[in-house]
């Protein structure tokens, strides 16, 4: 892409309302759009980042066997009232034709149940699981930094189904290292720990995955021997570790990136799901629930991967993977090469955003490649030329180097 | 996929509410249920469908220049205020945190012209197209006709952006040009027809798509000579085909698949959208839309393609490639074979949905195959192999015929 004509430039001005690091960084490298309080736009860059998130995060569902489906946003508010969420704050209540009462759905057991329920009758139908990745909405009080606590935010959701809680731990387990596996490929792997949360009337414990970080709204005691942690609402019943013991807990900031609940038979008894197991008899069906939100992790991969000129995303997730910049295109024959070496970059499929503007200087096109952040940066210009070829310097990196024309394809790939 | 396995099977029943082909079909097909009226779930043969859709009307919008962006569902009711369509009865109106006024966008001029001239200040900055595919919300008196007519149902919208009447003339045809390409590759080509709509107050004419369908609820006046249609707005105007002037035109059921207008400055001057030109004058930005809505595609879809025994589904858009079923499979020599068949499919990355199931018999797994429409069916049976191979047959053809397991895979590819 072109950055003359990519839509949604960088800005110079901090957004006055910008209370994160993330809204101030995305905004102003032209990734998001504030609409209004707590809902975004997503410009072509930070689509981009978006979908690879989500990619990686369906692929890694789909390894586990989770099946994709899609669920609505909107449905009737009687679901909630069986399950006695209704009276939830953070709901969105509408009036549809005919004074119907709808909701916006902020998460989908009140969806996904009696949906399960259509079609599982028989121990034969379980164990199964399903995600969605879609929107969902909250009615925050106070929507607050950036892509973190919005009002209408993306989520990836997977339910899992079991005969009983044996086949849910163990499934459990199996989302718990996709998790990891996910936040690896998300380039937080180092820094996202396993937290230990409160399991609710039917589990000793949920847990969270919480990526350190300074700016997180969390408060997490980390064990930094077992790379585990345990949030605040754990830490007043149990000051040790839970894996190893450790009464020496560090106290650090986070921000919640996932979490996954066992929630047994607390929705399957609201909508009375049962099966007929191998003898016949009705037994309730067991339930997991798995979330992980693509636009929140975005925020805190920002807040977590930025220095003070802007962002530096992980690889897998960068908008592209080279950010080109012709200096002194002016000259023909610079133009020429460096025209040329965008389209071969694209021939060999190879992500490329190209700073083609005629009308700026040299520092603006470094800041915005900085503030924008994308991994390799390749610089063409006169004075490259005339030591012997193309600047490259890496986004996490201050150094840079020179390199033949003809080398910069094996260096980059 | 096993289909053992596969979250939402068929159904024999037929939904007591369903109004229509595509809501049966798809419903007792196992790829959408309904969750409200106009809302449905897409289960995981739908959303593949869907995705289908989707992702080549998303090459083909690329491939003119519109840049991906994503807009929210949520926006403020202001914003409606200031074009004057917050008036119209299908908006759905909701309460924020404290008491602000919301609407959910059942399409996006509102939000997308305030977000173009943040960005936008001069002609060279123009044109530009943008477009996101997302799902939209309208608050249908009677919602009817299942994917054809929904209150949450998924839109593609291209938004295009202009100096002058002119030079968005020109990219309309470019469009059009697009979206005839879309349909042929969605497998209706050959009974889309351009038809010619009311332009509204500044221009002539809109054009809709329209898929020519005995159930369709519009009616249109088709030029058999042109292949051009023209609407019911347009034929107390004009009687004659807009091309030709033939004035023997052929009344016609169609389903409308699509609508581009130009906009013209309606929406510019709502929000005071000017540039400023190469003499740095102030110039009003001129504009284009296109929509077209994946689900109520899919739905025409099959609405145009069906017979009594279920879908027919074009080969781009199926769910899957190949439906193979195994039968007398408790042989464990026919088992192992047609596992093996399953197996090769996949690493030769072609789509199989394998009907695996032990417990129903030969009948129900034809009657399912034609239910779910796959472009072809391989069946492996006592009967196939002693026959010499296994059993090939088109789903839109009645003839099958035998051919060896060796050459089964060139035969598909």
């Amino acid at each position: 892409m072109r950055y003359s004509q990519l839509f949604g430039k960088t800005s110079k001005s901090i957004p006055s309302d910008a209370d994160s690091v993330n809204a101030r960084l995305l905004t102003q490298g032209g990734f998001i759009q504030k609409e209004i309080s707590g809902v975004y736009n997503y410009l072509p860059l930070g689509l981009r980042v978006l979908t690879k998130i989500q990619n990686i995060i369906r692929e890694e569902m789909d390894k586990i066997g989770g099946q994709e489906i899609l669920m609505p946003a909107l449905t009737q508010e009687e679901s909630w009232v069986t399950t006695g969420r209704h009276t939830m704050d953070v709901l969105f209540h509408l009036k549809g034709q005919g004074n119907t009462s709808l909701v916006l759905n902020p998460t989908h057991e009140e969806v996904v149940t009696p949906l399960a329920q259509k079609y599982i009758f028989s121990y034969r139908d379980l164990p199964f699981s399903v995600y969605q990745i879609q929107n969902k909405f909250r009615n925050e009080a106070r929507a607050k930094s950036g892509l973190l606590r919005g009002r209408e935010f993306n989520m990836k959701d997977l339910y899992s189904f079991h005969t009983d809680e044996n086949d849910l731990n163990q499934y459990y387990e199996i989302v718990k290292q996709a998790y990891f596996e996910i936040y690896k490929r998300l380039g937080i792997g180092d820094i996202t720990v396993l937290t230990f949360a409160s399991g609710g009337s039917f589990s000793q414990y949920s847990h969270e995955f919480q990526t350190l970080c300074e700016s997180g709204e969390d408060t997490i005691y980390l064990c930094e021997k077992c790379q585990l942690a345990i949030n605040k609402e754990i830490i007043d019943i149990q000051k040790t570790c839970p894996k190893c013991g450790n009464d020496n807990l560090k106290t650090v900031k986070a921000i919640e990136v996932g979490n996954i609940f066992k929630l047994r038979t607390k929705y399957s008894k609201s909508f009375n799901f049962y099966y007929s197991d191998k003898n016949g008899q009705e037994k309730i069906v067991e339930m997991g629930c798995y979330g992980l939100g693509p636009s929140r992790t975005m925020g805190a991969i920002v807040e977590s991967c930025h220095d003070n000129k802007g962002i530096i995303w992980p690889a897998n997730i960068a908008p592209y993977q080279i950010h080109l910049i012709g200096l002194d295109l002016h000259d023909e024959k610079i133009k020429l090469q460096s025209v040329d070496i965008y389209q071969k970059l694209i021939e060999k499929n190879i992500e490329v955003l190209y700073d083609d503007r005629l009308d700026v200087t040299a520092g603006i096109k470094f800041a915005d490649a900085d503030l924008i952040g994308i991994p390799t940066r390749l610089v063409l210009s006169k004075r490259s030329l005339e030591n012997g070829g193309i600047e490259i310097k890496k986004r996490n990196e201050e150094k840079s180097e020179i390199i033949s024309l003809d080398f910069v394809f094996e260096k980059i790939v």
